[in-house]
């Protein structure tokens, strides 16, 4: 799978993360954030170190907010957003993303709800997004934090290929792949 | 399979329903409808409720006002629509219920389409839509009435799933599950 | 496959194609174009014509002004482009394309980067779109000519019902199928 291992000049093999948790009940307070922490399990699982971690309400204007002062400064490589992508009301994470990206990446939610589907009928209600804002990756998954963590699983294996291509450091051969 | 059966409280488990069909033709009245009374057969064998039928020209216009007449009211949760999603110049239907939707959901028209490729190739070319309008779901489905019952069927086990999210009466459940 | 077979008076079973490398090294001269040779000899190994082949930079208005110039004519019903789907910077095709397509066909962007998992992972990554400008059918495929040939492979079987559908010549049968 060499075309899936960016090499050293690329660019970080351990992307710095921030987890983003958009959620009500959980910025009150209410319910301790669960989508989260298993996505900082799962990040770190992989040996990618996790930069940032945040919770707000489902407020289109924080969600935006967190994403590009994330995207748009030099910590951060990948940004991973748990919760708001369902069809509820207050569920507006894909809106707050689709208004902050450059690039928009329609494969990544494909193959998340075809993977999902298999364990989880319910994944394909989520709306998720993923995409490109500057040099950094944007990725929703859902609020469940069983659901996220599949989620992320379906994509993982990309996501250092993806951040070699923005940073368009081997235009040729990322090209060639995609 | 607990989370596709919405709980007494979230709402009714059959949804009312309303079947819009585009065609040009029967509109006329130059053929008869095929693809509306194949959908009725289909909703009705689910034990669901059909509040409305109705024949219209492939018009944009009053494919959108029947979508806005019909979810901004209080008769009907489900809008199915048959016909028009083809490549044809007289094709609008999803160009109608776009500009009606408040959210997209993506993973119904990719799950119709990759079912729909099994047993007719041509389902690939379906630019079938759905998602919400209020309280109200929107799913098109092809004009043909095989391929509009198979298109049903590929998401119907999770349309009262979708529509107890959108009442947004159990947000949390609803949020992990998607 | 009776319904993939157009009939005489639809057009022509074998669409007169255009190709459209976007390369800003190949446009330079610095490389030698792979995806269009490789594009060409895919399209004549099904009896397709090959009515035009044009290699630009990655700017999108000069790709849309190619995809204008030959949708808006009559010598090609079918124009494929080659390069700048991916994450890259300089990667536009896919944006130059929404801009000037009538009508987007998102089944065969899903149905590329489906069957390109199987034996490209990175195919996931590809942003390319396809759909419909007047009469003739747009197709986006990836840059590396095997990529480029297992994604237009994906989808070729489709291409002749679609450009039926676009005619409007079989109307009734066009969207009964879709």
């Amino acid at each position: 799978l060499g075309p899936l291992r960016p090499r050293r000049a690329e660019g970080p093999v351990t992307p710095a993360t921030a987890i983003l948790t958009a959620s009500d009940r959980s910025a009150r307070g209410e319910r301790p954030d669960a989508g989260g922490p298993a996505m900082r399990a799962a990040v770190e699982r992989r040996g990618w170190s996790v930069a940032e971690v945040r919770v707000v309400a489902d407020e289109q204007p924080r969600i935006e907010a967190a994403l590009k002062e994330w995207c748009d400064g030099d910590a951060v490589r990948l940004v991973l957003t748990t919760g708001g992508t369902g069809l509820s009301p207050r569920d507006v994470t894909p809106e707050a993303t689709r208004a902050v990206l450059d690039k928009e990446l329609p494969g990544f939610g494909e193959l998340m709800r075809q993977r999902g589907l298999k364990s989880t009928p319910t994944a394909v209600l989520s709306r998720a997004l993923a995409g490109s804002r500057g040099r950094a990756l944007i990725v929703n998954l859902p609020g469940n934090p069983k659901g996220a963590v599949e989620s992320f699983e379906a994509v993982a294996d990309l996501i250092p290929h993806a951040l070699a291509m923005l940073t368009g450091g081997d235009h040729a051969n990322a090209k060639g792949a995609a």
